[in-house]
């Protein structure tokens, strides 16, 4: 019998886990620091991390990221020795404050990359997270127990695990996460100060591109604000890229460099997306393992499934 | 009987205009400089022009800027008395266009506010207009009667009417449709430099705000490039909310302002979308008729039908 699921903070993402570890067949329970009427719900934080502690569940974190070592404290205090994961969208910083408040936890950081502009646990929904990637961190010392349940608990909701490094996760969604809420937050500004006419035409383009803005502030903040030095060379490179369009633009009247250069990368991403792939056992016995499975990750490539104690990978052809 | 459609150009726009006139029962013939296979298509731009002078037909011209002087010199050359509208994404270039080429046509420019990232006749759809704004430009000297023929076209191809000047259009999609293109191309390719681990992680956010990007790199360009000076005024604000961003992260490590700024635009759209209108009737043979109907543009109204010499148009309450 599998491992109970404690999901500590019940939004979207969290709301989600515990909807599609349910789905799975697993059992269940959770606490949030709002009202959720659901009969799997703990009345506090704290009643559910004692429950985890007896029956040994693998406790997620799911609060945004400024309410993490609060959480964490009260991991500390109530269910020390259980397994633990977390689904925050910053990796660095949880492991740091897990380091801090839980020296020795068996702790392995996961992101699922699913969301939606909409929030709260009536958002949730328990297909949210499938065949989207699922990062679950893989350092030279995550422990294999912590690892393995992270693992489990990704495929049981319907991911794919990505394994990389917090350092490694934080540059990449440093771009292709927290830098697209800023530019749609730029863009979506940009557009209002045309007024009502500019609104009045605006179709896909400018929809899409601000869509995630319909999201609550707060947690494009808490989001963004949390991965500090990734996003700032982020940004960095997109206002060089940008700054770049407006000089060839102001000089030659040409924008043909970022244009192709933009049209590439977008045809990069439907090709990724696109291309058959070839599956990778990897021998979780192995002592190198861990770095075979951050090479399939930088490559692109994910975990599948688990077969007793082999990974099942697959890598775009 | 209504006035044969003449549409030169068979792209994503021009072939979706034909078959949406079609549609609405209007009879319709085009031609384009590439191979389409229907019998509505004449051999040759020339022969259709032609056909278009026989038959009295209003004429649209659908093909990306670049293109659209050598159209309007065959024009000038086979039906220079036809009425005159055109489909194209800028609106300052292309009346200039007409003034050098055809002065004194019968002309009022066109742009539907619709899209989708593939292209080419077969890509086109009756239904891509439906409900979309559809800008047609009213100057203090637009013809009384190509303004009528361009309102109706765009009504019969399901549309709504913004009425407003070429200088107001180019300035508001700068904003809301070139910038957008060229922050898609800045965020596609800055992630990308992510490489496949990136791209792989890639979701929503991601996916949404490059989509355009899938679109071919001339038919942006031709957009972008020519709107040269509306954009690099877009393009300079949105550096100037980018690199305050990145001010505000660097030093306070806050970003709040912006994301605040973002939220607030994007339910700025969505309200603008959501709200109820109330009708407006606008007398046609009011000497100041135009003025009202720029009026209604300005403030985010559309004309959404003609009844006799009284535009219909809606202003969101």
């Amino acid at each position: 019998m599998q491992r109970p699921v404690c999901v500590i903070g019940l939004g979207l993402i969290g709301g989600s886990v515990l909807r599609a570890a349910a789905r799975a067949g697993r059992d269940v329970f959770g606490a949030a620091d709002v009202q959720v009427a659901d009969p799997r719900v703990e009345p506090t934080v704290a009643a559910a991390l004692a429950r985890a502690a007896r029956e040994d569940a693998l406790i997620v974190v799911a609060v945004p990221l400024p309410a993490v070592d609060e959480v964490l404290r009260l991991v500390a205090e109530h269910a020390p020795s259980c397994l633990l994961t977390d689904v925050v969208s910053v990796k660095e910083p949880v492991l740091a404050a897990v380091e801090h408040r839980l020296p020795g936890a068996r702790f392995a950081g996961g992101h699922p990359m699913a969301g939606r502009s909409v929030s709260g646990w009536e958002a949730g929904a328990a297909d949210l997270f499938d065949g989207a990637a699922w990062v679950v961190t893989t350092e030279e010392d995550t422990p294999a127990d912590a690892w393995r349940a992270a693992v489990e608990l990704a495929l049981d909701c319907g991911a794919q695990v990505v394994p990389t490094t917090a350092r490694e996760h934080d540059a990449a969604v440093a771009r292709i996460s927290h830098l697209p809420h800023l530019l749609a937050a730029v863009l979506a500004a940009t557009g209002a100060e045309g007024g009502s006419l500019a609104l009045s035409l605006a179709a896909g383009s400018f929809a899409d591109g601000t869509r995630v803005m319909g999201t609550r502030p707060e947690l494009v903040l808490a989001m963004c604000e949390g991965n500090r030095g990734p996003l700032l060379a982020a940004v960095d490179e997109a206002l060089g890229r940008l700054g770049a369009a407006r000089g060839s633009l102001a000089s030659t009247g040409g924008l043909a460099a970022t244009v192709r250069a933009g049209h590439e990368a977008r045809l990069a991403l439907e090709d990724l997306r696109g291309a058959d792939s070839e599956e990778i056992p990897v021998d979780l016995t192995d002592p190198e393992a861990f770095e075979t499975l951050r090479d399939l990750g930088t490559a692109g490539g994910r975990v599948l499934r688990l077969d007793g104690d082999t990974a099942i990978g697959a890598l775009p052809a």
